[in-house]
């Protein structure tokens, strides 16, 4: 893969050559906010919702007006000067640097860096950027709870979700499911789950210290679509495992059918792949 | 202040241009280990037992072989380029930058940076480095479970400590007073609470997530040495306020008193003194 180009502080470099200073916040405590999203066709997917995010994840570090004005041109200006019409793109807002030590000032100059890769189409009849289900396993990591990192928003704190990953080590596993401190199913590392029961399709709801995923929020609309009844509830790994369907969700994998959970089976169906073709028709009409 | 030099994976760079690259798991992710210490008379303070706890961390994250042999070499390095003596040093050991996505790679080629800042010593008869007594303010924030986020180390994943001191605008207080998920006091933003009452020294015990931090150990220490009773226990914010006397230690602070605990006055004292007196005679044994 040759060297994509990045953007930092509105400078389009190369990403080898793409650098931040030691004395950002966002390297040193974390201190940002990012998004993770697609592009297809060169529009990147669901802007709207990931701007709002983002701009909500900033609001509650404490510097509500952190996002810039031009975010969206920066993302644009990024595909284009890597001639992406597929892609994964990052765009990450820290507080930047400050005088002083841990206080953050509230005058902020932040610091905005997009990431860009290519990544493969997904829409109808194209292949998935997965390359086969997902195999879930249960791990001692909790997800934080919201009074101690905001839960509605994806920040440069994210120890917790690669924490989670260094578990599966060892294992046949590639994604792991963290539970809140009550017990309670949360969500995957770094994706939203579904599960299929009773007819009906399951999602652990946003009371829990769940991310309100753009894809998450994209499928329950789609699924209404369907006529599939949803419920946001409260479960267990064994209401995973013991499920007709399962599958994870995030901006990247779209819909990714789960093979087994804990080593048992459960398997995507009927209900996972009818949503997954209603998201690819959706990804189509942008083309 | 001129511009320090820091050491950036061992070479020595103006601060204002020492960078790492945003592919940079600790900027991206904060998947790092970080050590705040400072060095009196050119001798960093404690470096056994600083060095020992970001080891410790780097294996929490699953990096056992993170810290460089040459660890110590490059702290004293970074101060002699400085020219300084009594200095504040912070050493950062992150992940470093890997192909593919979240989950970590076993082999690491971590990013290690030393900053530098001149620090006023402390030590007989000096000006400690905090301008007055703290004003405490217990936060919503809360510190990370064990099971979230490695309560024994400290990490890039510091926005919680931020989350906190935020809360602190439009207060008088300078320091907030997190508790745990139970509602015990663990500590503050940063640095640890001791309390003075019935005759004995009082302290969260690290049975629950509280940093064990460097200079709160040297000062239990320093407490035996002087014939007071330590009990390392459970909390609230309501006995930090009724305590007879309260303080903070860390590395930069050394010892604190605190003024007032959500408005209500506490202050230091004679064991406060005798410690804080006992601890500038260790410092100035280096010199």
């Amino acid at each position: 893969m040759t060297d994509p180009v990045y953007s930092v502080d509105g400078a389009l470099v190369p990403a080898s050559e793409a650098r931040v200073r030691v004395d950002d916040r966002g390297f040193q405590y974390g201190d940002g906010a990012f998004e993770t999203l697609r592009a297809y066709g060169g529009t990147p997917f669901e802007w709207s919702a990931h701007r709002e995010r983002l701009a909500r994840t900033c609001s509650r570090l404490g510097m509500p007006d952190a996002v810039p004005d031009d975010a969206h041109e920066r993302v644009k200006a990024t595909l284009a000067a890597n001639d992406f019409d597929d892609a994964y793109l990052k765009i990450c807002v820290t507080r930047g640097v400050q005088p002083g030590t841990l206080s953050p000032a509230p005058d902020v100059d932040p610091t905005v860096v997009v990431y860009a890769k290519p990544l493969p189409r997904g829409g109808v009849g194209s292949d998935p950027v997965w390359d086969e289900p997902a195999r879930l396993r249960t791990v001692e990591t909790r997800r934080p709870p919201d009074d101690v990192l905001p839960a509605d928003g994806k920040t440069h704190n994210y120890l917790t979700a690669v924490l989670a990953r260094v578990e599966l080590r060892g294992t046949d596993a590639d994604e792991a499911l963290l539970r809140d401190a009550s017990g309670a199913v949360a969500c995957a590392a770094t994706s939203n789950v579904f599960a299929v029961a009773d007819g009906r399709l399951h999602t652990p709801s946003l009371d829990g210290p769940v991310l309100p995923g753009v894809t998450r929020s994209v499928v329950v609309d789609l699924a209404g679509e369907a006529g599939y009844p949803v419920t946001e509830g409260t479960y267990t790994p064994l209401d995973v495992r013991e499920a007709d369907e399962a599958f994870l969700t995030n901006s990247t994998w779209e819909v990714r059918p789960v093979a087994h959970v804990d080593g048992t089976a459960v398997g995507g169906g009927p209900v996972t792949r009818a949503l997954a073709d209603r998201l690819d028709e959706r990804v189509e009409a942008l083309y």
